[in-house]
């Protein structure tokens, strides 16, 4: 996953906008302590950074654990609700099978799988399970490029599950029919498998000069991004829909937007703003050309409730069962450490930005990007409070 | 797998002693041309050299496909006679499920799953399979020291199978009860789970002084290899019960013994003792210790099929369907490249050794073992011709 890295400071509580399929409206509610909010995504040919050094994701990822902690109970309440496991594997001699897309290497994918577990054989348990016990087998999906070879070497020795690595990109098939039980994806959606082309023609209202992302762009720029993810996300849920048991679950953490809220207040905008200002920088010292920076956009996009239920609908396998726009703030109060997250957006995106502008200046980009602490501390004070950790859980009709 | 090469000139049939269950014989037949015989095993902690450089397994590994060849012919019979397919696959959605055990990187695994899915899908629509096409998963298992992300970056771009990596040893579980349909393993499993204890023992009959494998060793060395075997095929076999589904299969491929040759006349033993000739010189020439020779033993036993066929009768889960001793000899008649055969043999082998006798002595280990050359062409030709190649394909009851 890429790492994008939002924390607010001086917030203690998690404000939940939850989404009631049977109420047809948002509530909000209050869920318990925050933890800084963490983002981490993935994309094609853009895989975390490797092995375990001081730029690696498996090094700097401990955000995005603390931010699938917040997204682990309600996770928790609805598989305990809404999955019947013993009629699932009721077929599958008592096998029960997971899917991690987007795991990169460890170790949130490891946590984030043992938590599913324990919620599945909990709930076989109260359901009046027979003497023979759950077998579970647990695949970590990423693209083939991810270093599955540092994902093996780490896999928790006393797991009580069958692990498999499966390469591929989840904007296809992965598994075979009616395979997969329960299938989970943390900050790995909001990755679009690829750049919207417009943004790139010069001749298009939405070439996007002088900006990586889209957030503080023109409509244009931002229909493009969402055009896109909405044809990504009908590809991934309907290659989910033939790979997962009618019954089954699929559950989903991504960075996202509250309905209503305008794409310029959203924190990870900050972020991209920054490196962007630091590659312009850049520009000015002579270092890269500035239609370097013209021609590079981050194919990454934070969505609104509204946007994924329209292409569940149209998919039309799944019904939601549940949908939260979580606003996990800092438990840590107003120590934010800006560089941390820094460090933790280079695990992620280090790969991305040396393929476009060479492995020379990275860097230089992200140095000069630490030195903008104050000036991004403050642009997030500025930001809106209102979530942007979106959480869906979809069962398979 | 490690690379274990044995070549036999001037010979252009293979004989088969083939081990029929209904006769409770051996019979002798000629199956066809040979082609160059070739073992490639894996052992705990040893993998085959990753990546894809000058000593690279996947550069180093077409003997071991050119003695699948040899095997194929069988197998796809076998497959074909055996496997009720439609069955099989009535409660998995369409879908079937192949493992490749002791996989290593490729390419040959890739060649082998690529012919199994072939056979199973003729066999299928032999059966009157109904307009759904059967979907496959396989699964690329080995240690999870061996190089998946080789293998994952090689898988042919044109598979017609979902593809997933198994780490882990084969002497215990990988997969949930009854998920495989059809398991094949090729050159792995006459890697013993470990040395035999009673070999470092100086107060045992069975240490193993100046030698590092069991062929020319006495019978006590030779006992104690026997018994380890015996010891890890049990658990092989058991796990692989739990695996299979009843009425799926089990196809082994590794180096074996006919039954009433002795071992001394293994081929394979001939590259091992060579291999410790020049280590012995390098004791002579002060570069090793005495003592480090002494310690160290080849976990690699080729094993008759009257001891395997003991073993599967011992677990009573498995009917053999066939049980074969091929002789897969050189199509390349006296043009035998022993030079090449070393470098088989040092891309599965460097591993072990370097973990022994240190990386600083493996050039100077092969580079004396490449002027052996003439030396180990003579030996090949005084050893025993009636085929070391076994074959086993067992059903799942």
């Amino acid at each position: 996953m890429l790492d994008e890295v939002t924390s607010l400071p001086n917030a203690i509580t998690i404000v939940v906008h939850r989404w009631e399929e049977s109420k047809g409206r948002h509530v909000e509610r209050v869920t318990g302590r925050g933890a800084r909010q963490a983002k981490g995504t993935m994309a094609e040919s853009f895989p975390m950074n490797g092995g375990d050094g001081t730029y690696s994701y498996a090094k700097n990822s401990h955000y995005q654990r603390e931010a699938t902690n917040v997204a682990k109970e309600m996770i928790n309440e609805v598989i305990a609700e809404k999955l019947d496991v013993q009629s699932l594997i009721a077929s599958s001699s008592n096998s029960f099978c997971i899917a991690d897309l987007g795991c990169s290497v460890g170790p949130n994918t490891f946590f984030a799988m043992q938590n599913l577990l324990e919620v599945v054989d909990k709930k076989y348990v109260t359901q009046g399970a027979t003497s023979e016990s759950l077998e579970f087998q647990v695949f970590f999906s990423d693209h083939a490029s991810n270093d599955f070879n540092t994902l093996f070497a780490s896999l928790p020795p006393s797991r009580k599950y069958f692990a498999a690595g499966v390469p591929g990109s989840f904007y296809g098939r992965l598994f075979p029919r009616s395979s997969l039980h329960l299938v989970h994806s943390s900050y790995a959606l909001q990755w679009l498998s690829k750049v919207p082309e417009e943004l790139l023609d010069k001749t298009s209202p939405a070439w996007n000069k002088g900006k990586i992302n889209y957030t503080s762009s023109s409509d244009e720029v931002a229909n493009a991004y969402a055009a896109q993810f909405q044809k990504d996300m009908k590809i991934f849920l309907n290659a989910r829909a033939e790979e997962i048991v009618v019954g089954g679950m699929l559950v989903l953490i991504m960075a996202g937007l509250p309905d209503g809220i305008h794409r310029s207040k959203f924190p990870l905008g900050v972020f991209y703003d920054s490196l962007c200002s630091s590659l312009m920088d850049m520009v000015d010292a002579g270092l890269i050309n500035e239609s370097q920076v013209d021609s590079f956009n981050l194919p990454v996009y934070a969505a609104t409730p509204k946007e994924i239920t329209e292409v569940i609908k149209d998919i039309g396998c799944f019904s939601i069962e549940r949908m939260e726009v979580a606003d996990p703030r800092s438990k840590l109060g107003s120590s934010v450490n800006v560089p941390s997250l820094i460090m933790h957006f280079r695990a992620g995106l280090e790969d991305i930005f040396t393929k476009h502008f060479g492995c020379e200046v990275i860097d230089e980009l992200f140095e000069r990007t630490f030195l903008k602490e104050a000036e991004i501390s403050s642009a997030l004070e500025s930001s809106y409070k209102k979530g942007n950790q979106l959480i869906v859980a979809l069962k398979r009709e």
